[in-house]
């Protein structure tokens, strides 16, 4: 049963605004919810009907998986009530509420590991796709300048096929943090996509690099791009003028690894 | 002035059935509509407000640089007409028609050059996301399954920035290519994406090869799996259970190209 007021609070966590407010979000959607259940994601609120409870349960899925000391809220709704709830032409069976915590980057730990930088990727499918290749590319870190799409947005949640629940993400601004990384001693390099820089293929066994992704339209920022130490190039071998982002960091991220 | 007979047909041009009856495809919106004048589409009309028309004129902009034999039909509308004729929720300035056209694909040319053949991948955005990387790695042809997103939908020829111009495409029964290349003298290597196959960075030379992509839901169809000749993996080294589909075949790509 779901009163009045519960359906308005999850209504409004559609926006960031809401969501920020309240330091949660909603996500809904059988597919994605079972992908961050199966991640262990420690959500706080669990919306279902009674059939999807029951298949769920009698498949043996645990709801708490993330062991959170909070426990779980589930709530059983009708369908009746999930229509109003949802979003989607066809509403889900399953809506689900999650924190939102934000970690704090310690600088120090850009010295180490794989970090991806997006800097204004506003496009909430490339950064849900770039969560997704950051978790296969084993990436320590993804920085996301606080122009990004907003990391609780369904859409970005629903791109990262779970991957959301496992890759470590700081919202910072961007090229603060460039500046700060290259006090570090090592340093790590700043790799920044251009048309004209290093051959990306030859870039292999680079372990420690902040890898920084310009956005669709605009490419760098001018205060990022200061901060770019090597410039490296995907080798273009017909004629579109330019690589998609997320297609961009995987290619980087691939050679990189290799 | 559009009268209301276009306009319906303008409208009716979304769906696929009656682009298919009439066929003709229309595409709107000035990034994109810019790009393919760039890449010298051969338009068949074009409706533009007279600011968008004064503009794009004194900018030097052909609007028939396809030099097709049929001209370019111009209609000025109002920005009344086009908020009518539009299906964005803010109506952009121009809009544009093409000819549907579809090349037969000569067997014998599979031989030759890299193929990208995607099965049943349904997601728009990814099939135009596949046309561009296909044009920026030199891909001699993409295949499409007829199960796969209609190569003429707004949605693939924004996510192709201006490639749907440049790339060669061919609708065909994928398994039964695969089947006919097999027996090409020499029959170039089918290569397709597994969790167990040989490491895609070991590639590196391959010039003549099909790869086929899966959909992102069910992977390649048994039909076209079994046409697979070589199976192929990208080196995972962190937790994902699977990369996009458009990643996956530029990190392919790129692999095979250097």
């Amino acid at each position: 049963m779901l009163t009045k007021a519960e359906l308005q609070r999850l209504k409004s966590l559609r926006e960031k605004k809401h969501r920020e407010e309240l330091g949660l979000f909603v996500i809904e959607g059988e597919k994605v919810v079972g992908e961050l259940l199966a991640a262990a994601f420690p959500f706080v609120e669990l919306y279902a009907t009674a059939e999807w409870l029951q298949q769920n349960l009698n498949a043996g899925r645990s709801l708490n998986a993330g062991g959170s000391e909070k426990p779980l809220r589930v709530t059983v709704v009708t369908p009746a009530e999930m229509e109003r709830a949802s979003h989607f032409p066809t509403p889900s069976r399953v809506l689900a509420v999650g924190r939102i915590e934000r970690r704090p980057l310690e600088r120090v730990e850009l010295a180490r590991g794989l970090t991806l930088a997006l800097d204004g990727v506003q496009d909430a499918g490339n950064v849900g796709t770039i969560l997704r290749l950051a978790d296969w590319f084993a990436c320590e870190r993804v920085l996301l300048s606080p122009d990004c799409a907003d990391l609780f947005h369904q859409k970005v949640i629903n791109a990262s096929m779970g991957s959301f629940a496992r890759v470590r993400v700081h919202t910072v601004e961007l090229a603060e943090v460039l500046t700060d990384a290259a006090e570090l001693s090592p340093a790590p390099p700043v790799l920044g996509c251009d048309l004209e820089g290093d051959d990306v293929h030859t870039l292999g066994g680079l372990r420690d690099a902040i890898v920084v992704i310009g956005s669709e339209g605009r490419g760098l920022s001018a205060a990022v791009s200061a901060g770019v130490t090597r410039r490296i190039t995907i080798p273009r071998y017909g004629r579109a003028e330019s690589l998609n982002a997320a297609i961009a960091a995987a290619i980087v991220c691939d050679n990189l690894r290799r």
